[in-house]
């Protein structure tokens, strides 16, 4: 194999600049070798954060990207960035750098990679446009470690709203490494509460919940397809005695909607529990849990719901505690009251789930409450009934913003009443022998719930599309990158 | 729909002795209607593992399985069990027991999960076959909550071995929260270091690694495939400046292999870093996060560790601070002057592996280290070359008791060079297009590797097959449940 290394010795200066004899300042700058682990020098690289007036007059070096460079006669400015940190950086004919120096970063593309040399200085005037407002640092060696191939002409040039552009970097990360924040939270909270965490297999032998939207996955010489939910597996575990489990994984939905809301592929954040009497035992486990994630989020995280809320202004989350449940007949009425027109065992559409956030946030200055009590007609089979009412069903969905985020029930633990429901669903018995039989060896009474994550970062923050809160998303017409 | 509580109550006293008259504590024994939340009692459930002598004559309520049941005259022992610990309970004719009551205790299928209400009474001699061993529970009331099927006859009878099948059931509960510790242990530990959770896509457009061994997907129109690896996706956060992630997910591999550490559908901890100068930065924060595991381990999972030793005993596992790094060709040495056989690039084979495992045992009395300096040969085309020996890269395998549990690399975070070590394995750059272009726009260097879940838990466990480490695993014969 050709080195790389020698290879790219020959490109570390651009020729012109190579051909302009006398440059004092040659050794100070240039394309650095790629870094291949060669050396480990005990250079510090220090955080373009903590570039603060406390380093005022030191000696540092930085890496960090080229976010704007400008030229100006024998000076070049330029923002380098760290993440959501930002900086002004001087290059200026003197001393320490050439003319050929100053053009050389000067032409450096924009984003590329680079290490710095330079002397912390306290500025007199605030530097609006960079995070590190009182101070900038004089260039005293600028090497590239990693070149960006020069933008499209056809792209908006950064030059004309370098704010917007920084912007949008730094509300990614933001949005991110607040989701990031929303598991390790949802983790921390039940692990305390005494939950185990399950791992459930993606690839099954048969379709989760009765053959719908699900894909099909080629198995050696067979057919399997992906998991639409965890749900049978939480339930096997609370069979098995682990009494409360969770899991975070993808579930997959061949579903062909292209809404702001529905993904192929989300990040479920699910929960199971054995309960003693009432599944609003766990009911309440599962609220709390989501007001410890709010509460952690607005004291852990307030810088990035800022740097979100700067580019997307949004109201604060308002919860309450403890959380607010309606039952469904209640908000029957509060939908009727408002001129909409309702059975009494019809489920809701968007638009009325909508209207329903907006009527509960008036009357209750909530943004997340519980929906108790669904029509048994609208849930799944195995969604325990109401034993007060034939026609209610223990099951509840929970809302931020107006937008379902999760939705649970107790689970029927019987495999006699299972038998009978599947039926009156006009279920194939074959196809859920293994579900059925999994109760026949005592299992306890239980309930619980699926988050979708995407969805949860997405109404918190207040963002109006899963894609802004999905790294990768798929939907029916994306799979890449 | 009937009501089943209803067709329940009718069941609630077996027929022969409902026909027997004059039974004065009817009330205080049957088999109670199903739970359907119908009520919230104030009535507190007391743990089996909270029954002690502090509890000494206290009149306590407890759901638990019926584990074992012996009649005995006009007396029935009963053992019950909540997940790993079990109470000897005593149903006795007197004055809070009919004749017919400790007839229906005895006929309780074994496994069936029952309410009891009853005293708490200091033994004189421990019961060693209970983990409560000091008390027993004198029965006044007992209902059945869920009933079990009869076990099968063709079963081995609990009464030939009951502590074995009290044993599978703990130890598996042990396998399963210790591996549930391991993942709270790998993700607190990054986030302390300041690492992000991410969350990566497995419908993917395009084999990750070249294309064999995946599965395929039917996604709407068009194929898709199950991703092999999060590793692209973990590299493209790394050149958006997260410089630090981690993800734990399926990772899907259509391998028809079917050995002891093999698994169609495993779980991954993957970690991926930007470094300063070398990838050792990147090795010294992998072997930490294990030894923080293994640490976190020992200390919060002693009982664990006890229950599956007891019935797989192990050595406890070793591990040196800081962790013992051998480049690969004083393995080779090693190897050699044992016996062995073997050119220089040549790559690992699982008894050398394994024999490789004793060696280092042997001589630094370590179960954990690190292999470094792979033949270049043998690793994947994105593997970044030893600047100082073309022949070797900057690439790393971890060990625990002589298996492979991680492996990783430096990446080539240069187009230029990927794009010639891509045509030196002869892949098609048109399917890997979108990979390399993600290092065009500046890409910081960066190394890092994927953990198996299933595989850390069997060998820090010594236990000798995965199978056992997941709790539906997933193999080229076996899809369910």
């Amino acid at each position: 194999m050709p080195s790389a290394d020698a290879s790219r010795k020959s490109q570390e200066k651009p020729r012109e600049i190579m051909d302009a004899a006398e440059d004092f300042a040659k050794e100070r700058y240039g394309v650095s070798s790629m870094i291949q682990s060669q050396e480990k020098p005990d250079r510090v690289l220090v955080r373009v954060s903590n570039l603060t007036v406390k380093k005022a007059d030191e000696v540092v070096w930085v890496r960090a990207r080229v976010h704007t460079s400008r030229a100006k006669g024998k000076q070049c400015f330029l923002v380098l960035r760290q993440q959501q940190f930002n900086v002004q950086a001087l290059v200026a004919v003197g001393d320490h750098a050439s003319k050929q120096m100053v053009k050389f970063a000067a032409n450096i593309n924009k984003e590329s990679i680079v290490d710095v040399e330079g002397v912390v200085r306290k500025v007199n005037q605030k530097i609006g446009s960079c995070t590190q407002q009182d101070v900038e640092l004089h260039v005293q060696k600028i090497y590239v470690i990693s070149l960006a191939e020069p933008r499209l002409p056809l792209q908006l040039d950064d030059a004309v709203r370098p704010e917007v552009e920084g912007e949008e970097t730094s509300t990614s990360q933001a949005v991110f490494r607040l989701q990031s924040g929303i598991c390790h939270l949802f983790r921390e909270t039940l692990i305390n509460k005494g939950f185990v965490e399950i791992q459930t297999p993606k690839i099954i032998s048969a379709a989760s919940e009765g053959g719908a939207n699900v894909f099909t996955v080629s198995y050696f010489k067979n057919n399997a397809y992906l998991a639409q939910s965890p749900q049978l597996y939480k339930q096997m575990c609370i069979c098995a005695d682990f009494e409360k489990v969770f899991c975070i994984g993808p579930v997959f939905r061949a579903e062909d909607s292209n809404t702001h809301r529905h993904l192929t592929e989300f990040v479920g954040l699910d929960i199971e529990m054995a309960f003693s009497y009432h599944y609003h035992e766990v009911v309440e486990e599962i609220a709390d849990t989501l007001v410890q994630i709010f509460k952690g989020l607005q004291e852990r995280f307030q810088t990035e719901i800022q740097t979100v809320n700067k580019q997307f202004p949004c109201e604060p989350f308002k919860f309450l505690e403890p959380t607010l449940r309606l039952e469904y007949c209640e908000a029957l009425a509060m939908l009727r009251e408002a001129g909409i027109e309702m059975g009494d065992e019809e489920d809701l559409s968007t638009p009325n789930e909508k209207l329903l956030g907006r009527l509960v946030k008036e009357k209750y200055d909530t943004d997340f409450y519980i929906l108790d009590k669904y029509p048994l007609a609208v849930r799944p089979f195995y969604t325990m009934p109401d034993p007060r009412n034939p026609k209610q069903s223990n099951s509840y969905d929970m809302f931020m913003r107006g937008e379902e985020i999760l939705s649970g029930a107790q689970r029927i633990h019987d495999p006699q009443l299972l038998t009978e429901r599947a039926l009156h669903h006009g279920i194939d018995l074959e196809k859920i022998k293994a579900y059925i039989d999994s109760f026949r060896f005592g299992a306890p009474p239980h309930a619980g719930g699926g988050i979708g994550l995407e969805r949860v970062t997405m109404l918190f923050l207040g963002l109006h599309n899963v894609r802004q809160t999905s790294m990768f998303p798929r939907d029916p017409k994306r799979l890449t990158p």
